[in-house]
């Protein structure tokens, strides 16, 4: 059979031409899919063997603990999400006593509110598959490696698929009813507020437990990890659920959502199949997803690193191959491919930049850890500095991927430069669903391991539980890195978004150019904002910590034979996360509010240009704090894993106490503030997108 | 007598009009006046006693060690000198071999030659002076406080006369032969590839002996700071003043020169009277710094810290006055008054800044001290969070003072608004006379105090000594923040005359804007420098330190006696300081190297435009870190002095063990990366401005 394009959206076959008008309808069935294939996954963990009593118990009280922090967060959030949706219905697109369609308020509104939703939902759904996860992986391990690696896998392949089926569906419908990208803006808007609440939230609550557990434990009390006698211990299982699986899933519906609405909408600029190729590409990328995590196996005596590698490199292929396909068949631009091709290519380069500076086996670590024999001061400076080196391989790649997208498509037309920069931000996330199933699985085998060390597994089980989390460390970096990069392709496009926005709105060109001293000023103050919000939540941190501590220690003050390990003894774990819980929500509020807040303030006061500097300030900030905290985060943390495993004097020598202050140091620099940091810089953006028409109405200066 | 203004340049007495044509001599005037001030005080200083042999052997072997510092760096960067000289005569302003003004490119060599040596002679004597005033305070303040204050301080005067007084001369030199401030751009480029070694190089030295002396001396060995049996204490000592009074020296030469000639190169865009404006203010805040360094004295019993601070602000009300005298007499528009006054408001905001983020009786630094009851790893995580928190309003004072001062200025005509900004850069760089005074008389301070401890004097004398060092600590941190503000500006105004120049040569408009792919990848690579920089610079203080530690290690084992503190027995000092001096320079080159070729090479690729991003990019990332790092550094430094003021445990308690470990880490911090960066920018800047034509006529992206 031959197929040769037949114009825009046929395809000829034989002699006819076959129209494919409503390709893109191939989003929502393919989401679809992917929700089913998730739901499909899950009954299959749920199958699996639970274990024994004990198993199910601290099993059970994590994922109590897990449900209790997000339920409350939840229902603070509600108030926040029902006023944001009042001002939204009152003033947005027009204030609703200016405006002739009222119903674009509602429409806006309800947009906003059904972001809120998804998000929050694709968050719950992977929490909860991973609380499922954890203790059948544990209990799998008891009889080999393959099937607790498939279990802990799958328990992040639901996540992922719930992720981007939910987002795909999400934006479909929305498309779907309005057949108009500007109330995907607000669907957009509701899943990235969300998602920042939820990485800042989750990232003090993880932090807040691990570093109240390491102190009071370990350092006071002298207990392993995982003593189930220490009563944080809980706490900081469901930190790894809540910051790490609810929170990057959230972060990362956030970003996929967000870069799919931002080029659509720099699709409307052009016009014809651009608007709904985006949604043709998530489609294909979604199926590369769901095909892709059923080819992540490992055998028994495999290591799973590789096996992680090379399924996200295998989706790689298969995506460029399909989407490919659909080019050819659907007669796009080639140069379109091309640009989503250098999207991914970037990915790439970030991905291997973090894995050699924080992999064990690499030299920063290796020189970090040698470091440490000359006290932790030298450890910090080492790490920091190295850290600071991992910036610039990722930040060239964004600078030269993003000119070279704009490059390749600029020719076919105006408009398309910025749509090419749109697409390569969207390529790198195509296969998303991939990455958070990778990413999701590092917490989940780190809780499995918990899970056996706290229900007294063998020592062969643990170590084989200590293989997959060793692999999701490395994996969670590399996807932490992934997920930096796509954001700020993501943001530069929806800067691009918010331009084009602003000049059909005013009817004039507008250009961000940095010798006005207004978008010079915005610059400045953009560029400001993710240290402040980075040291506002690490200072949270802080503040929560020593609440927990106090409270750690009172349980084993007050509660007799806890200290002893008396049979029968157990501490107040829900006590514990209580603290963390009301201490996160507590926390996460001031930082987030304060970035919201001093975004309108600009936008009033220094208009749409100031606003674009601002928003172009906060991106350059933004990346190289959040690439340097991750990056430096886990360099500490794998140098004194290098340390632990009997390098240099091994544990309990002077360089091991020095890396663990290294690693204290790097908890939340790597968990909490690094990668919160994209999500704050997409919240900006799209606030600044949604908030424009007041901002042309209002601002001091226009 | 009334005196009103009549045209451009007149003053109308009675009934004739007086024209001052050339009332900008005022500049080489001055500055003959301060150099000749300078001298006399120098002179004063000198017939101070130099105080018993202990005293003079110890003061000696810093000078010694100070002056082989020096000596060996000049002589290797005369070779990069040389070689950047010839790259000049043959390349620019146009290549040798197509310029019909071949002596235009021996006269920017020259420019460029000149401005190298004028730095170079700065620093030397301020060093030179420094070494003089150490000894010689330390004896007065057997005395009292008065003396010895004085002598601290007028030694700092003549640093900050003689800095002022040949970068006005040297800028006046090459303004009255050539009448065109381009050839400035080579004189200003001479003294910022200088500065730049110079800061780094000193930088260096100081932390790689600051941190041997500490981890041997201190923690190994159980010494006292400034015990005389330490290798490494000399080496020290040498460090302050290599460090923070020849670098900063060098650095302030630079950003004076700087500014001062990227608004002489704005003017020329206006005409008329504005491209000799900025020297005759220039002249007048020189007079000014001459007036204030001899209104600053501490009577007995008086603290030093408001003094000095009193002497800064009766200065800034003296320029104030001053300078709006010569506004209204020559008739010169009060707007740019305005806007000098805008630049002096942003530099107190960021003095203030500083005080508030280091100082040992605010906030910030005791909850950092408090945090160390929990730990060096929480010291550190809680100072680096108010380090980011106090990046904010300096870069608000900034982004919205460069704003008034465009603002302020526009109306008076096209080419006024960025003119403004170039006077509120050099407005805060007025009085930088003072600022440097007050600076050196740190270090000298510090010296002095090492100087009494390790010749034996008396416990009161050495208390004396330790209010000066404590009032030092302040203001060193102040002024720092007044230099990195001032490069600040002073760099936009950098890439405005940049600008200006490019489409001068062009003949056509343009712009950076931010949607620009090009500009864009200019200014992510541009962000990833200071960090790159930052870097580079601590990894070789870790590397030279290391070196260090070795040799004061073997000395220790193989010197008998050296221990136990046999009379008669001598460390070998001056090995120290030779290891110090060869490691420093090794270890400044790659780091200076990479950003000037990085820089050369974004321009010959990305071209103009690219470049222009590129410039903007490293001005943000760069203040950023320059802030946090300098600020941070400060406050772990004052968290530790507090606690060992005797709060919250005193001295050997384990929150001091804490915050020692804090303060080591802000040693690289805010004495090598942190005021490096400001000179780095500003090199990046006058690259950029030099080599402008070749971009223009060999980038790829034109």
């Amino acid at each position: 059979m031959s197929a040769i394009p037949c114009g825009l959206k046929g395809l000829q076959i034989g002699g006819g031409c076959l129209v494919f008008e409503n390709v893109w309808y191939i989003a929502p069935l393919v989401a679809v899919l992917s929700i089913l294939t998730g739901l499909y996954i899950l009954w299959w963990v749920k199958s699996q063997d639970p274990g024994n009593e004990r198993t199910r118990f601290i099993g059970g009280a994590i994922k109590q603990g897990s449900q209790a922090f997000l339920n409350r967060m939840y229902r603070t959030l509600a108030m926040f999400v029902a006023v944001m949706a009042l001002i939204l219905f009152l003033f947005l697109p027009h204030p609703i006593w200016l405006t002739s369609t009222p119903m674009n308020n509602v429409m806006l509104a309800a947009a906003y509110l059904f972001g809120s939703i998804c998000s929050g939902v694709a968050g719950f759904i992977g929490m909860d598959v991973a609380t499922d996860s954890n203790m059948r992986s544990a209990t799998a391990a008891q009889k080999g490696i393959s099937k607790a690696f498939q279990i802990s896998y799958r328990g992040g392949a639901v996540m992922g698929l719930a992720v981007v089926g939910l987002a795909l569906a999400g934006v479909s419908v929305v498309y779907f009813i309005t057949r108009d990208p500007t109330f995907i803006v607000g669907f957009s808007f509701g899943a990235s507020a969300m998602a920042l609440f939820a990485k800042a939230g989750g990232g003090i609550f993880t932090k807040t437990a691990d570093i109240a557990a390491d102190l009071v434990g370990k350092i006071e009390m002298g207990l392993e990890e995982d003593d189930p006698r220490n009563p944080a211990v809980i706490a900081d299982n469901v930190g790894d659920n809540v910051g790490d699986c609810a929170g990057m899933g959230a972060d990362l519906f956030d970003s996929y959502v967000a870069s799919l609405m931002a080029v659509m909408l720099l699709g409307v600029i052009i016009g014809g199949y651009y608007v709904e190729l985006p949604l043709v590409f998530a489609g294909i990328g979604v199926l590369t997803s769901i095909i892709g995590v059923f080819l992540v196996n490992v055998k028994e005596g495999q290591e799973p690193g590789p096996v992680l590698n090379n399924g996200t490199y295998t989706a790689t292929i298969l995506y460029l191959t399909l989407s490919g396909i659909a080019t050819y068949l659907l007669g796009y631009e080639w140069r379109i491919w091309g640009a989503a091709a250098c999207g991914l290519v970037v990915g790439v380069v970030i991905g291997m930049t973090t894995d050699f500076f924080t992999s064990g086996d690499k030299a920063p670590t290796q020189r970090t850890a040698e470091a440490s024999q000359t006290g932790p001061a030298i450890t910090i400076i080492t790490g920091f500095s190295y850290g600071l080196l991992s910036v610039l391989p990722p930040l060239v790649g964004i600078g030269v991927g993003s000119w070279l997208a704009y490059a390749l498509c600029e020719g076919i037309g105006p408009g398309y430069g910025v749509y090419g920069v749109g697409i390569a931000a969207f390529g790198m996330l195509s296969i998303v669903g991939m990455i958070i199933a990778s990413d999701s699985f590092g917490p989940i085998g780190d809780n499995a391991k918990g899970i056996a060390e706290m229900s007294g597994m063998k020592s062969e089980t643990v170590d084989i539980l200590d293989k997959l989390d060793a692999a999701g460390n490395t994996s969670k970096a590399i996807t932490k890195g992934f997920a930096i990069g796509a954001a700020g392709l993501t943001v530069i496009s929806i800067l691009a978004a918010y331009k084009e926005v602003a000049e059909a709105q005013l009817g004039g060109t507008i250009t961000f150019d940095l010798m006005n001293p207004v978008v010079m000023a915005g610059a400045f103050i953009g560029v400001a904002m993710p240290p402040i919000f980075s040291a506002l939540l690490m200072l949270g941190v802080g503040r929560n910590a020593q609440r927990m501590i106090e409270e750690v220690r009172r349980q084993f003050r007050e509660i007799p034979g806890l200290r002893e390990g008396k049979p029968g003894v157990n501490p107040d774990y829900a006590k514990c996360v209580d603290i963390a819980t009301i201490g996160a929500i507590k926390e996460l509020l001031p930082a987030t509010i304060i970035i919201i807040v001093a975004t309108l303030a600009v936008g009033f006061i220094f208009g749409v240009q100031g606003l674009g500097g601002y928003l172009a300030g906060s991106i350059f900030s933004g990346l190289v704090f959040a690439l340097l905290m991750s990056n430096a985060g886990g360099l500490w943390d794998n140098a004194k894993k290098y340390i632990e495993a009997g390098n240099l004097g091994g544990k309990h020598s002077d360089a091991h106490k020095a890396a663990v202050i290294g690693d204290t140091v790097g908890d939340p620099f790597k968990d909490t503030a690094g990668p919160s940091l994209n999500t704050m810089v997409t919240v900006i953006g799209l606030i600044a997108n949604i908030f424009l028409p007041l901002f042309l109405l209002y601002a001091l200066i226009r």
